[in-house]
């Protein structure tokens, strides 16, 4: 594995989840093969979760970890070719990323979409940029349009959950929520359950809240959420906003909250969600204090798909 | 030991004492005690000393520490029962305190008080909902009420600087100040000293600064600064806002700054503050930067404090 | 080495340029020399490239590091001898620097000029205060007037990058910038190529642009910039703001912007900037996309630099 920025990057997911449950057994199984090797961690966007797992996890494979908090107006990064810099951006990517590459082996990145210009979020410019000029693997931390290393957190809670010949059904609900909130943890869901192909999948979301075909080609979806949820295995519930009128917030979307109703439609489905969650808005209490909720064990499963991750982009030094 | 949030979490000070002064001469004593074992520190609110001594602390005995700073915009945690998430608050203490459960081995936590809401800052709700979540031993690393780690190493201080077969005068008094101060590390030195029940312990202060008489029963209370002062071994200076019209600063308590003439009254004794301390405010330049003054060895004191605090805690596991 | 502040701490720079590059060919050649020890970072000032190298290279030396980001509100030092701090500021830097000598064995303060009182700035009262107060030795990340680790930096990769026998012409070239720039990285380079003594060194600037004598004295300085360029071997370019009109900007400066039509003049000169650099403004993308620029590699041997500077203050203990 070179880089780790979508499902393009890895050759099998299975295996991935494997070595990621591993892992899991025994976190310190592969404890010297990163000692001397340094990982940057370059954040544009807060975070909470995210760091301290991929610090974690680099810490059980004997790396030093780096943390950079960029997301500020100190720091402000220019990424236009031939930018005359007489304004806000203080430096040049072509300039900040060789740099990476010269301090660390390895380099993750989160950076959040505007959600303001829909082409430019999803030309995925900042890390494409820092691919492009770093010259060292780059990870991603959640970037404009995809979050790979939640997705690959979700495809391990699933697996280890399901232990029934036959496939789960998968089902990606839509949720409501006051902000706009970008559609990558939905995207990079959809894209790695059709990637890993071991699922019957459906995603249910209001009309006008279509994600980009190029993440759900292989998913049936549905505008009926009672349809989708019928003799579901795992939910997955998201909210995000419109692809189509990019940015929009659904302000009448309240029905589509998930609720103890819903789930009695289900086949006893495990629930999952990214988190952090706003209580009673996306999903209700009784679901998120029931034991069939998996997002603490999501949330603990970030750092043995971390540890996988660099574990890979390590061996393929 | 399984928290460590209050003197009720200590089975034995002196012996919590002896091992702090233990691990003072000796700070590598028990190097491979937290080897493998993690311990997050949570700052809702801003820290400099309390971190790096705990860090210090961590890394003596082969933890790793992981600081999360959240005091922010960026993250406002939601502590009600059955909160309906649609406004500021973005995660729910029941959703986030597992998670740390799953990092960390033991998690540390600052939070401050509003200086609003008397009943609310004491019923101590941020750190309380932790406890009752994270599933891991909790150090308050300075609550809304209470300061344990500063008491704890205050104690040691005077316990290194006293020799004498009779017991110290130990006094807390009052300062001015020109801010709303909490009350916690005036309560918690009042809480450890009652515990620790050493020394004879005099608190004064003006009239309508009493403290929560919870943490000072036990103590000779008087208004008469002059009358405490008189033989003192040990002078503890402090400001704190008024516990009755909670959050008062008292605005004509300038006559109540610690001088050299205060202090011709004393015993000879060593000053004390737990420092960041405005000086020719709260105490006089003379004072300070008197060979008495104590202030810099209790800031040192503070490594071997939580040394102590975190190997007690390790040894329960 | 008692301190890294200015050239006047150091008794022999060649040694200190060779041992930098020691530790580029063999970075673990003394991974044991800082075992238990401890390195603190003050950052007063934003700082990532800093950071991270002298974190990198004590760790390369076995050491600790512990940041600490002091820059903000909430954490305001006072200077002033027996000031009445009943204002703004919130510590005395006379108690908090010696907690600093408690807790590490060396401290390495960044601090910036107001660039609004020049004696205020050129006093250096910060990182003399620091000095003066916490007991362990000092190293700048950059001060109001000066960055040593830069310069040093610089002159290890002017040597790396040098093998004739004849010395070397070095021009240090003023460049165009829209806001007001300290004159610590033109005045510590013109410090050191002078103490250097190795090199034919001139400087370039539009007149009022002076630089405080006391460092450039030894250089040939010239407002004609196409004549300083004239056979140039390494050309620095650097905007720094007024001396004499303190902390003025230059509004009608972009012709001093280096372009390919500059370079023409030199003998293929190496170029050089210690970033961050504003394209198009200071120079041209055709220079800094070229072979000769060495902008990358300087950003790269400031690890080099630092574990040089931190090796000799650990020999010194």
């Amino acid at each position: 594995m070179q880089n780790f920025v979508s499902t393009h990057d890895v050759a099998d997911i299975s295996a991935l989840i494997d070595l990621a449950l591993k892992y899991k057994k025994n976190p310190s199984a592969d404890k010297s093969l990163g000692i001397g090797k340094r990982l940057g961690l370059l954040f544009m966007n807060p975070s909470l979760r995210t760091r301290i797992s991929t610090q974690i996890a680099a810490q059980n494979l004997g790396m030093e970890s780096y943390v950079l908090n960029v997301g500020n107006d100190n720091w402000q990064l220019e990424f236009g070719e031939g930018a005359v810099m007489n304004g806000t951006t203080v430096e040049h990517i072509k300039d900040a990323a060789p740099i990476f590459g010269e301090y660390f082996d390895i380099i993750g990145l989160r950076t959040f979409p505007g959600l303001k210009d829909r082409d430019l979020d999803y030309s995925e410019n900042v890390i494409r940029s820092l691919q492009m000029y770093c010259n060292i693997p780059v990870v991603s931390l959640e970037s404009a349009t995809l979050h790979p290393l939640q997705s690959l957190t979700d495809l391990i809670t699933i697996n280890e959950n399901w232990n029934q010949p036959r496939k789960p059904k998968v089902v990606l609900t839509w949720a409501p929520h006051i902000k706009p909130i970008p559609q990558c943890v939905a995207n990079s869901f959809a894209q790695w359950v059709n990637a890993w192909g071991k699922s019957d999948f459906v995603i249910t979301h209001p009309e006008g809240f279509e994600l980009d075909a190029v993440y759900t080609k292989g998913a049936t979806i549905t505008h009926n959420q009672e349809e989708a949820l019928r003799d579901a295995d795992f939910v997955y519930v998201k909210n995000w906003s419109s692809y189509q009128n990019y940015g929009q917030v659904k302000q009448d979307g309240a029905g589509w909250m998930l609720t103890e109703k819903h789930m009695s439609l289900t086949h006893d489905a495990r629930t999952m969600h990214c988190l952090p969650v706003r209580r009673n808005v996306e999903l209700s209490d009784e679901i998120l204090d029931h034991p069939n909720c998996l997002t603490t064990t999501q949330s603990a499963n970030r750092v043995w798909a971390a540890q996988a991750v660099l574990s890979e982009l390590l061996r393929s030094q």
